[in-house]
């Protein structure tokens, strides 16, 4: 019975356990320090990371990840444990730029002992990992349990300010996926920034905020690098971008020094736009005005979809994404209107 | 002797697994989500993350997570047999300033179903983790294998330019650890945003080095906000750091702008001049000119050092964070000064 019992447990925790980076960064060099040793044994490893999302995640075990290293031998088994789940999947390699992620022909000076070549990551379907801009543990699944219909009532001038500023910018600008993509992903950025630098000026904790601020940037970047496998931007857009950058950065970055409710404020209401465009978007999808083409790799492995995904798949759990953010900036400005500074919550990290 | 194989397998795993931020969120929404149905039965899971860092980690099993959700049971027998190795330490959250880090008295709008105070973290002794300015799964263990004495020789005109402003910049502000670290945060941050602000305006990837510039930043920050905890700055330092951070800020994000590859070796040689200045603050402790005081407890948890760390453990892994950055950014200068792009070359992610 304990028999049974260890091994259900081993078969368990196979599928649950998982590394971090930081444990990466250790592989790297621990590598790099044993060839400095002129030691030309280097075992691999092999880890099943996956599991480690237990309880929100369903789809996830198609990857695994593998590292060059001198590392601890007991890995080995759950190597040879894990490999034996590998699926016939077609590697997607072929859907990646090379040179447009991190693939380049770069001489890597090894005097510097940064020797990324070495650390070597795939899927479980044995397909090298294609993504230098996001790394398997960095993708999440979108919870889409999200109330996509909730609504902040302007209450207070600055909310009606924030409201007003958000409905001109949509009827300037349109809410074309990729222009909202492009503007989207520079509030957290300006925010996180702001707050960091305040954090080492002030000699202040930051309650996690900078932290939560810069995951929101990131999640959108990763929307717009999506949506652009979808839609090749043409010459005039692109300018358009560049413009429309330009203008709402240093906008952006004026309101929220002046005024972080404000800022956040915004940031809530263009989210909500946000979501009507999609919900939108998804209902093209429906009527066949879209077509329902497949789901770019890059999205397949960012939320973790089935191989399978299609258009309408990457636009629900992007507009989970944006639900989850609109969340967070609205709460951001609610503390704000209490008078409190960010750091005095604990800010929802990792809340996609 | 497959049960003893089992069992032991078992027990590995057990001290190797762990979760990751994404999965509390999930708890989080999960928690949330049980509660709008009205159903009030949140089983408490725990599970013990630490392990993760196998191969790189000796020292953290004084961690354990706690989180409220719908959760998969099996994880249960993971709690109960991780419970049993709990040791006797004396929870360190006097240490914690409440109201620098997040702990604050601000009314949680369940309205946003942003419901952080249900995301229970601790320590595997019981004691709740106290920082909200970073997670268990951010702390790391520093390589002290790197060499601590690596110039880069300045070859062309940049270089050069980049190593006079350097010894200028050290003549003027001298090289005390605080005024060091308020201005160390700052080029990741700038470098990041820009790279990230580069990105989505002209809709490329990555390559991962948005991600290693913040972790930088970031890296730098705890520094700080570690010596915060030991040396209280006076008001005119205060003053002066805010001086010092509105010039430095405006003057590396216009050369940022101008040359990244200048920028980087700058940041290369400003922190070439950090480990200099930290192994005089070695040296000064060893001759008992500084005295070699108990760590604060943010830096035990941050670098997962032993409970009766001391100053000198802690200057040593902050010495050895800093030639990992001046590592990655001398190597982001040669890349540059291959006329390549950064995103060309994969970024050292997690390189600490």
């Amino acid at each position: 019975m304990s028999q049974l019992v260890a091994r259900r447990g081993l078969r368990d925790l196979l599928v649950h356990s998982r590394v971090n980076c930081n444990m990466f960064a250790r592989c790297v060099s621990a590598a790099s320090v044993v060839r400095r040793a002129g030691d030309t044994n280097k075992p691999t490893l092999v880890h099943d990371w996956c599991g480690g999302f237990v309880g929100c995640n369903i789809r996830s075990e198609h990857v695994q990840v593998y590292l060059m290293g001198d590392f601890n031998m007991r890995w080995r088994r759950m190597c040879s444990a894990s490999a034996t789940e590998k699926k016939d999947e077609k590697p997607r390699l072929d859907t990646v730029r090379k040179d447009q992620d991190g693939g380049g022909s770069v001489t890597v000076p090894s005097y510097w002992g940064i020797e990324t070549a070495k650390m070597k990551i795939a899927r479980k379907d044995g397909s090298k990992w294609p993504w230098n801009c996001f790394m398997p543990w960095e993708t999440h699944q979108a919870d889409l349990t999200i109330d996509f219909k909730k609504h902040h009532v302007p209450k207070n001038m600055a909310d009606k300010i924030a409201y007003v500023i958000v409905k001109i910018l949509r009827r300037r600008y349109g809410c074309r996926a990729m222009m909202l993509e492009t503007v989207a992903a520079v509030p957290g950025m300006v925010g996180g920034m702001l707050l960091h630098l305040k954090s080492i000026r002030r000699f202040e904790h930051s309650g996690g905020w900078i932290k939560a601020l810069l995951e929101e940037a990131e999640n959108e970047r990763m929307h717009l690098m999506t949506m652009m496998e979808l839609v090749k931007p043409k010459w005039y857009e692109r300018l358009l971008v560049i413009l429309v950058q330009g203008v709402f950065f240093s906008s952006f970055f004026t309101c929220y020094v002046v005024s972080p409710r404000l800022a956040h404020r915004i940031v809530g209401y263009l989210e909500e736009e946000a979501i009507h465009s999609y919900t939108e978007f998804l209902k093209d999808i429906d009527d066949g005005k879209i077509e329902n083409v497949e789901a770019p790799a890059i999205a397949i492995d960012y939320w973790r979809l089935p191989e399978d995904a299609t258009l309408k798949d990457v636009v629900t759990v992007i507009r989970a994404d944006e639900a989850h953010h609109r969340d967070v900036n609205h709460f951001a400005s609610d503390i704000r209107n209490q008078g409190k500074e960010l750091r005095e919550a604990a800010a929802p990290i990792g809340y996609h």
